[in-house]
């Protein structure tokens, strides 16, 4: 088991009702004017926009506006949020949305005390040293952000997309109602339950095995198997909602990673197919992960894999690679099951840029820690994906 | 699920070597005088004290100790801690130690600013309004007291041992090093795997059914089951030691209970034993554990018994009564195999206080929240346990 420091400073208000804590809340910590950010219409078609803009109002606490954030946030919008904060004195930035949001927030939280390019932080030529407050707002069960100090952002003029992260960048408290998530579109429901899966495969499938924190993440992934049906049948399913929403907080804000080395391949890989088709993380997540999954199966590693099959899918046997390759099986009907694509043809992407995708998950640092992806590895996975 | 409110203020140092940040954290914290408080004899033996007393030293801190803390901590320990830090301007303390010694610093912590007598905090005619910050150095895996706010102290006077807490005690930052575990006699190692497992259970075996939180509990309890016979058998088996550890800190940090009422029953029962023989908590936790399920098992309750079985001891049958008895023999077979006592008489207790202790569990609430327990449960639950 390996070293570890923990800091989880974000307070959480999960449950119903739980949005009427934020004027006190924000007051408490001395907020004057706050960044209001979010992405297009669906926090004012839910009523959302209105219950804390009126919260604001009634707390005497003034507001700026930051709208339009991006599915995959754009570091143009970073600059523009930025120079907001700057303009207006913002002290604290409330994140209303998904974590695309929550992300933006982030990078906008360090830029607004940063004088160069905010792309800096992301290709590691500057490191976060302060940030603004943050409050997330969730409305999507997905990525985790509003407990965890990292953020995904996408350069358009560099076709890149990069990850970068901060404790300082933690939100100070997260407001999490599974209601804000009943009106979401199937798809988008889909695709969080992926992206919330690949987090825990992602800690789990990297050594040292850590028996205290391989069997939290297997019970997460069995919560997520046996919620998942239930919230895409019944999407104003409280309990199903509430326990996905919590898997999605718990699956990336440290707790299941603690001891290991963890591994982020198909993260990275998965960031370089958005970057060049913008498609939705959750979706590419769970085309590639099964295939990553056959990548990096051997006989060093089918122990790994056989454990998986037996604590989460109740597989039994004896041989350990025939239980891997029917754990692989498990994963990929369980996306399949989730009514999202499971090719990357079916989302109109072909191998003609696989190369530059390669080169390009390879450009900064290498990638995989359960096995160290060669670019041909990569270029198999997608391959496989197609 | 139910709404709830987490914070999780306390940062963990965790692995080989941590001890070397105290000094630096606490400057950070800005510390000018601890108080460094601790037990009997046993950081002196295994060098953690003269480690400890080294750093404040090169560090420029002043201490004032504290020594002599109790298994089950009294609270003329807290009246006298209390005495140290108003007398020496102390502005952070140290808790060097098991839990006890850590409850005792929270209760000493609260009372530095408090007037009145500090039991006023346990039977309820005091709350927590401010306290002193609080660093942990953890020297065994038990309560979980390292990164919660609850106390347990004994009040001689009174003939009682009550619980209190607030996150204002949660300790701003905790030391977790599984080497300092390496030289515990094997009956405390055992107690403490007792005392986490039976963190587990109190908030496991509760209702509402919460998905995500019962299979972290779960995780738990299986790493308990795989790592407890490593320990006990390897003293100095690292990761073993490690993986306790966490687990101790996991099962009682919050994470556990999220959405859930827990139960508690079986731990105020306990304190009740404790306070009347001064037993080890653990030991008595273990005796009561199954005679607890026992009493409570029913019609109502059986599927969660059931449940349990089937996760965490892979019993495998339909019939959902006879697979919670197959549990229950299986826990009190766990406990048993730790090698402590079974039986109250083992410790020299007989019958003729179960009243007065029955008595005392109900005088300032009820207790149990899977089942409600009567005076008659309580004294059945004891009885059994003889």
């Amino acid at each position: 088991m390996n070293n570890f420091w923990l800091t989880l400073p974000t307070e959480i208000f999960f449950g119903k009702g739980q949005l009427s804590v934020l004027g006190k809340e924000l007051q408490k910590r001395g907020a004057k004017c706050v960044l209001l950010a979010y992405g297009h219409s669906s926090i004012k078609k839910n009523g959302i926009y209105d219950k804390v803009t009126a919260i604001l109002n009634d707390a005497g606490i003034k507001f700026v506006e930051l709208s339009g954030i991006d599915p995959n946030p754009r570091i143009t919008s970073v600059a523009k949020g930025a120079a907001l904060c700057r303009e207006n004195n913002v002290d604290f930035i409330i994140a209303a949305g998904a974590g695309s949001v929550i992300d933006c927030c982030k990078a906008i939280a360090a830029a607004r005390y940063y004088k160069g390019d905010p792309w800096d932080f992301f290709i590691r030529k500057a490191s976060v040293t302060k940030a603004l407050p943050i409050c997330a707002i969730l409305t999507l069960a997905a990525t985790g952000s509003e407990m965890n100090g990292g953020c995904v952002l996408s350069n358009e003029a560099t076709t890149e997309k990069l990850p970068m992260g901060s404790y300082k960048l933690k939100p100070r408290f997260s407001i999490l109602d599974p209601e804000f998530t009943f009106t979401l579109p199937k798809y988008q429901t889909a695709a969080g339950i992926a992206d919330i899966t690949s987090h825990v495969f992602e800690q789990y499938f990297s050594n040292p095995d850590v028996p205290i924190t391989d069997r939290l993440c297997e019970g997460v992934l069995k919560t997520i198997i046996e919620c998942a049906p239930i919230v895409l049948e019944e999407p104003e399913n409280y309990d199903a909602r509430a326990n996905i929403m919590w898997a999605s907080t718990i699956a990336l804000n440290s707790i299941l990673g603690l001891g290991k080395e963890e591994d982020w391949a198909t993260h990275m890989i998965e960031h370089e197919v958005s970057a060049q088709y913008d498609i939705t993380h959750g979706v590419g997540l769970a085309i590639l992960t099964p295939n990553w999954m056959k990548n990096v199966l051997s006989e060093e590693t089918k122990a790994k894999f056989a454990t998986y099959g037996r604590n989460v899918w109740n597989i039994t046997g004896t041989d350990d690679m025939d239980i891997s390759l029917k754990a692989i099986e498990k994963t990929a009907g369980f996306f399949k099951s989730l009514g999202i694509p499971t090719r990357l043809s079916e989302l109109g992407i072909d191998d003609s840029r696989f190369e530059v995708m390669a080169d390009s998950a390879l450009k900064y640092h290498g990638i995989g820690g359960l096995k160290r992806l060669s670019k041909v590895d990569i270029i198999e996975i997608l391959r496989n994906s197609l």
